[in-house]
């Protein structure tokens, strides 16, 4: 045991002076963040990150394994990165400016948004927004270009449904939002709409990202219902690089094991979200709940842990939608549903 | 498509008597329920089900397979129980006694239960239930026998953290709280302890919840960490059906695909658990999380969505604690902490 | 209890009833899916069910509620087109013509795809293919156009990337295939190479999906890593209506807690693609494994379990790789496996 | 740009400094694996890792925080005891004794445990038996306590259960296999059965885990359905430290999102668990599977990953089956199933 206790002191020195080096390295990590935002270059590089590796690899000679080696590696650019982003964040958290003075984020009221899944005709869509803009809600939401797990379920209108859209929001000054699902009714939608929308399905659509990144106009990203939240931060950061930082993350879900709910709100992530980036976040209830009866409940814990906005879906008659007819409010429901978001938004 | 059509009206008229059948089924299920009420007998009994899936199975002559029809009709039965439940859990929302005036659920306050997660020691736990009672916590956590992965980390002190947890519990007045892990610790746990907590990884030991039902103590069943609510409901009944209803469901996030968090607080459990069963539910936030930083979002999250109780776990210094110590509050952490508690907790 | 056992048996003689009526309703189901057959029409119609789930809603008198009608009637409709669909994939199993006399699928050989993760430039890929054409392979996948999670990550040289591949596909006398990940460069894929691949991350773009159904190409569509089985056979349906049926269907492992792979290779999705659909299934397992010291035994797996097809990844040197290098087979590697392969193949 | 690159050379510098370092103390680490194999101690030592952490945090002067450090050394942590444990597996893959000249792992032939999933009489064991016998088996199962998700259903007929299969046992001159699911049950299970199963629900009770090290029988330890394969190697270890390394591991399908099968069969932990670790490893197919259809193929599967042995439920009348009806093999089926067994057991 005499022996083991000696090489454990050996394995103490010898892990001080790795603190050391490492803390070395995180300064140097911090200097070159520095030159970085001064340059506005972009913080992270994994090129840089796979030639530093491939330089440990040829430099090493065990007895870890290369493996073993990169995997530790990665652990301290994980690490470096959030020395860098940390600082980036502090600075910028952002309140982005929706239009007919509404703002979200930073300092801004929390916003409720809307609407149909689906705009499935002009009587839908009029009787819809007339009770929602009776309870003051300022954006409306309405699918025009719905992607469908079934080919054969109901696809929206495309442009027509867009046309109406814009119609009603007009009709009751309303912003509107709607969901673009390629580059080619991206134009669309942006033409329609004040806002756009990228579904969770594209949240891993790349190409459809960077061409929203080449608008102006503001964007909710959904994260996929499969993405981790890092995930779905680099994928904003595939609209932020183009020059388009009007995001607004949206939680609506994860796909776990549970079946009492469609998705799992991962109501950690709002938290979590805020802290790692300086968009705003919300919370899309009814596509992660898939049931109407634990709606308010959900309000309430999604407000209380800092949400920055709302979305839920509302139709004139849920029992004959045209997609989604389990999830969506009715006038009632929603009354309901608004009276509960007034008494929690003025609390928290 | 005229032959189509006429084949699609007789499956509509199919239909609607196939519907009225299953309502008139359904009708006769809730009487069975009344009578079963009124002579104490519980309700679900699977071996009914198996019984008369064997008689459809041998007068099944097809088209449809056996599979199919045992499949059709899991579903008929799964919604007749629901039939039942239903009407029982309206009539029973619980208010538990936990003894010093504390109560728990139906129109109680919600409490809140701290400490550390493991009994290190007597100077350790002296100091940590200091502040906690300072801050005017009425429960205290802490654990003797610890479920640890790996069995070479540090499993608790046994009957002497016990001993310790009940001398400190009386010093400040307060009720104690401790996890069982076998039928023989359990019966320690019960005599030094005001609350028994059944963890996690012992929430399928269903010999273990037996012999807790035969005690009248308070219990905190703990959802696994890969649970479905519905398992966690029938956990409870291997309690209930011995005769103890003092159970308080505690959600504690699930097992996901997401890495920032220790486990996905599984938020809309809350609401689901108290619609679906007559027991409080409380939250665990420090197993969800397994990090400090969100903890007071969180905590907006759980009174947002209508927990009745909260637990998180507090050391004097959580760098040097035996277990856990990512996710323990220290004395700071912990007085910032309960002032969100309190102005949330005023509000709901 | 007498009471009780009379009620029983009202519900015994109901269930029966029910049972018949099902059985009546599946037989004129079967007769609509033969009359379809005749007239070409798709199997599956979900407006149709909502319409008859509407008349039903509108016709119940309960206890049932419409919610609980709809989940037990949607069980019956799912049940209803297995045996419509059944029928269909008996007859069609389907055997796919890749080109160069090489055939997928029904009583063909299985197949071995290999190439690099990346095409990185003439040098790495004429390097690459040269070891790869020397153990018989006859197909070669290289990735022009990468959706990769960071921006910032090696996207691929596209157009000069699949000029590349096409180049030494011809060299050494083999089919390619290469992914598509927007409708613009679908086009160039299709010119460039044989066979077109549709990534995981793509599997719900189904405006993609569309397009590559009016091409008559070969396609491989990757299972998405959080894709349900029914989810790929409906992105499958999004390309086969369009009038492309040479479909390869590839499983590459699904997102779970488990972090000692990459991705979960989900082996029982292999049999139960092959049941429920006529298309032929290969297994991608560079991507499910991500660690390359089992992929020997993940090939006995998927042989073991039926697969039509393997894809595996190779570099003439990993450590360099702008992509996956943890993931992609060296030669020596390369040769040990593929002498496995030629192994296992015979004997199945 | 220039003085970025100097701060990045500056950092290749010390990440190769750290690279050295790292390999000195992984030297270090591997002597005191020697030196505590001489000793006979144990290999992993949390204990040790959380002093040296609290070391590193009271040295730590930032940037980089305290977690952050900790995260860093971890993974170190996690490396080097693979350079440990690496060792210790490749000196002692195990051949266990079973009894009856029956033995599996290193060099021997892949075995079959067969029965059904309850011991439901006399007539259903001897009707099951006799059929399994006349196909060669040599090993039976069949449970006596079952530990069923809902209290209602049949929990097994305890010890005139284990008496009973005892007796079948004999009376074909097989091996015995039972699960046991308390400390007290345990002793029974002993005493009739050649060998002990611990359940996927117990996988977690450690205080069973360490009764079952102090007994010399072998132990069938069945994976959690949401165990990582590192957490039941760990649970492995709670009863090799006891004194009893006759441990077979028991892959029966992990909890995903996935429906289509009970559970999902995780194939890659095959080859995983037997590289990790000195234990055989078997496959239970009708859990994870749930449906009898696919189990040729996970048959082939299995073998084909390496598998030491194959675990399926058996019954004469499955329909009739008090649990698990759906996933048992009738007589008919099973002898298809040994005649794919044998074929493949040649083969791989």
């Amino acid at each position: 045991m005499a022996e083991i206790e000696k090489l454990r002191k050996s394995i103490d020195e010898i892990s001080l002076e790795i603190l050391n080096l490492l803390n070395k390295r995180a300064d140097i990590v911090k200097q070159i963040g520095i030159e970085k935002e001064k340059l506005g270059i972009e913080i992270c590089n994994p090129l840089r990150e796979e030639t530093l590796s491939s330089i440990l690899c040829k430099n090493n000679k065990g007895p870890f394994s290369n493996e073993a080696i990169k995997r530790i590696f990665k652990t301290i650019y994980d690490e470096s990165k959030d020395l860098q982003i940390v600082k980036k964040d502090k600075i910028t958290s952002l309140k982005i400016d929706l239009g007919n003075e509404i703002f979200i984020g930073k300092d801004s009221p929390i916003i409720m948004i809307a609407g149909p899944c689906s705009i499935e005709s002009e009587e839908q869509l009029d009787k819809t927004v007339s009770f929602i803009h009776e309870k003051g809600v300022k954006i409306l939401r309405g699918g025009a270009y719905k992607p469908r797990t079934s080919p054969y379920s109901f696809q929206g209108l495309g442009e027509k449904g867009l046309k109406l859209l814009q119609k009603y929001a007009k009709k009751y000054n309303m912003l509107s939002v709607s969901e673009a699902t390629t580059i080619e009714n991206l134009k669309l939608v942006a033409q329609y709409c004040d806002i756009i929308q990228i579904g969770a399905r594209n949240m891993y659509s790349y190409p459809l990202l960077e061409a929203t990144g080449k608008l102006k106009k503001p964007v909710i990203l959904k994260r996929h219902f499969s993405s981790t939240i890092k995930e779905l931060l680099l994928s904003a950061e595939y609209i932020s690089k183009e020059g388009n930082n009007n995001i607004i993350l949206c939680e609506r879900g994860i796909r776990t094991f549970e079946t009492s709910t469609r998705n799992t709100l991962d109501v950690s992530s709002i938290p979590i979200l805020k802290k790692e980036s300086c968009y705003p976040v919300i919370a899309d209830l009814s596509h992660s709940a898939g049931r109407k009866d634990i709606l308010n409940s959900l309000l309430g814990a999604v407000i209380g842990a800092g949400v920055n906005g709302i979305m839920v879906e509302t139709h004139i008659n849920p029992n004959e939608a045209l997609s989604d007819g389990n999830q969506q409010m009715n006038k009632e429901e929603f009354f309901e549903f608004i009276n509960t978001f007034e008494k929690y938004s003025k609390i928290f």
